[in-house]
């Protein structure tokens, strides 16, 4: 019932409708009679207006809009985070080991751990309690699962990885792989054997086919709260701080530090041994080829445009700085024209008295 | 036989060599007695002349500079593809289950499917007729595959994913992860549950390492046809018209509607919630910011150049707008020049009249 | 003890400390009484000169500044990378298959291999002496791999690869997919079936979910040393000279052919069918769109800047062809302005004379 569900997520209730059976969320522009949806930006007003949910999660200044049950809270998204759990909880697998799984004897594993079907579960691995191991994981030797941690399927943590508790890692996640790290020995290339490990803190997140390379020597550490979307390359030694989200597609290369509750949009490349201060924001596909102090935002790219007048700005772009030279020459012989100008016009007056200002 | 070859892919027969016998298609420039190539346009011309092929597939107005047997076709590349169907015919595995596959109860798995080892196929998963999953792949519960779809290894479908007729999923792919949705709490992120699916339409292709996220609620529709290269990036309830083929490294952010028949190549960058129109065609590595209405090319980036030559022009490009507005001053200054000069020039009055033009 | 460390590499040994025990690796700032490290470049001074390691390994120039025991050597990376193998020696698997495993009949496998927990041999592969496959790898039929290779964990193999000596491959990578390759039938896109295969050479390694596709026709070629870092994608028929580095999350389109002693930085992308010569660089997020014959280092993209910077840069960058246009008609203009000056002016004559210089 809506009024329920208001006290549990402890929303104002305003509007008709307090006592609908709600059974699902909704999006705003879908039909759904037991549905609850929620707004989170003005721009959705006429969405909003023409919502067909019984019931809508929204903030103070937008209740008045709704034509339908509201849930008044200060944070809309939040809220509907919450309500999403309690509608649609997720069935946790049984705790145990699926007879399939292959675990060393010498594992640690927590009789409320669940291991899933095909797993491989290596020498001296600790698992601790309530952690979900899905199918066809694997965990090398010598690596710590935290408590709740959640592997979907098709994970591997290579060996010694300290994994936080309360950690989601998503199908095809590559965690502790031996980094890109190589000596010169003439014209070959000699691999460093990479010793090190990863340290991924509590409630970090890590998405389908990323990786994140041990340390060469110490630990590549990804800070509490981290999350980390699908395909991005994290190199080794690199430290995140807490709470930075980093989008699909993008690579941090080895050695880097970035700060806490930085974002980086998606397909962002970092270059090595950097430093990115706390509070730092890089658009998508932003270059990042220095080290940024101040918190802010920071862009780079050209945006896409007809591929014909593409052609002809590129082709300018080469000779940007003859152009920049030809317009400096071009000032120059402008100040000479007006130099040698007859001393009675008056345009010449109030130029000069506008260069002694 | 050439002949026979020609018969039926239903070709022209011209030149010498009807029956010379082939059993391999090969590259133009390779050797081979009884191979065939083709020629798909005319910068192929010398490579043609040359040839040591024992036939080409090409078209009418190139039979003429082939010096070997020819199958002439409006489309070769399309003639090539049955042939090389024809010649180098796919073993495909026995129907059945592998004994090492672990099948829940609940899997409804057509006889004529073939499950290869060490698979998991979870509850509720249905499997419909000569359906071919490799080895290592993992179905996850109440996931649908349709007839004839072929997942070749190590393949993840997550949970309640619907799999089209005739698709290809190719090793490290993954269906249906949970996407990247959260609400800030604070400074922290609190995720929402993605409780949508992924709908893949017939014939779709999805490569190695790519990822097609689940809808946060409602569905990632990839329509029929679509054909998605390697380590590609689909966002949650992102939609991808029929036909649209997108070429390797390229990410499409969350809610973006990209139309049919576009084709969108290597590394491009797509962010969320645009809308992009039929037949629009975007170059590698372009930097997709906004919506495109409108059919056509579009591109951007800079290309490749002296890495001195580049220092330079990036150099003034960070000054751009300073040069603007000093071109923009340099004007108004020789205008000014202009109209001081003596009446009598016959340079000016012919500006003047162009002006009043 | 230092001196048989010394000893065993070949270097020379200066200062105090010969006969301390050392028993690991360590940063250049951390502390470790029995630790030893390195310096590979001057800018390390000031960590050489504070640091608490028992040894480092440097250049004769640089051993006056260390406070411990110097090992000198003409290139301290590789005498290290020899150091970490020494002291931190990995443990080999022992020979023999896990009963996990799944192999096939016709396998040929070297008595001397070890095959991991819930791997896949197919029918017709060949295994050499010392190859270690970690677990859930996948090789695909008639595949070949060479003496001493290592397949870490969750490789996948696909069918007729053949892998050279030495390997090295990642958790996630695929070897050999079935490229992108494609004939339009009207609006769709009929599967040209890619019937070639992958060569990797000795000594290659391949990261974490990197991909690299098997031949359309004939054969993707990876010379020997190659070194290819995680979630890089190599499209079919590529050749790759030998010792050429890749770092990660680049992409190389299908026919290229890149040459030797090549070094390719992050998040590059490469377009298909060019020829780049071999000792060419390229710098992080490079756009090559045309072949590169000369040797030398080349760059493209723009550089991260304040959000509102790159905006107005961005929006003069689109008009950069029409500012050019202006630019050349000033130019025009002060020459004629020049022109038009009187004969008497000195400024005059000087720019005239330097006009016929």
């Amino acid at each position: 019932m809506v009024s329920e569900l208001a006290t549990r997520i402890g929303a104002e209730l305003l509007g008709q409708g307090a006592d609908i059976e709600i059974d699902e969320v909704c999006a705003l522009d879908e039909a759904s009679a037991a549905g609850i949806s929620f707004v989170s930006a003005r721009k959705y007003l006429p969405a909003l207006r023409a919502t067909r949910a019984a019931a809508v999660i929204l903030t103070p200044e937008l209740a008045a809009e709704a034509p339908c049950a509201c849930l008044v809270v200060d944070n809309p998204t939040l809220a509907f985070a919450r309500v999403v759990e309690l509608l649609h909880p997720r069935r946790p697998p049984p705790a145990g080991w699926h007879p399939s799984a292959v675990v060393a004897a010498s594992a640690q594993i927590h009789p409320s751990a669940s291991i899933g079907a095909l797993c491989v579960i290596e020498e001296g691995v600790v698992i601790e309690a309530g952690v979900e191991i899905g199918p066809h994981c694997v965990i090398q030797r010598d690596s710590l699962i935290g408590e709740q941690t959640r592997l979907v399927a098709a994970v591997t943590v290579c060996a010694r990885s300290l994994i936080g508790k309360r950690v989601l890692l998503h199908p095809g996640a590559v965690i502790g792989r031996e980094g890109f790290g190589f000596a010169r020995d003439g014209e070959r290339w000699i691999r460093i054997p990479q010793i090190g490990r990863v340290r991924l803190g509590d409630d970090v997140e890590v998405g389908s086919n990323s990786a994140v390379d041990r340390g060469a020597i110490g630990e590549t550490v990804i800070g509490d709260g981290v999350k980390i979307d699908n395909l991005i390359q994290i190199g080794h030694n690199v430290e995140v701080g807490e709470n930075t989200a980093m989008a699909a597609c993008s690579g941090i290369s080895g050695s880097t530090r970035i700060g806490k509750n930085c974002t980086i949009a998606g397909a962002v490349g970092v270059a090595g041994h950097l430093e990115i201060a706390d509070d730092v924001h890089f658009t998508g596909m932003a270059m990042v080829t220095r080290s940024f102090e101040q918190a802010g935002a920071y862009s780079s790219g050209i945006p896409a445009m007809p591929s014909a007048d593409w052609r002809r700005s590129v082709a300018r772009f080469r000779h940007l700085d003859e152009m920049a030279r030809r317009l400096r020459r071009l000032e120059e012989q402008v100040t000479e024209l007006q130099d040698a100008q007859p001393r009675s016009s008056p345009e010449r007056w109030r130029e000069n008295s506008d260069k002694t200002a």
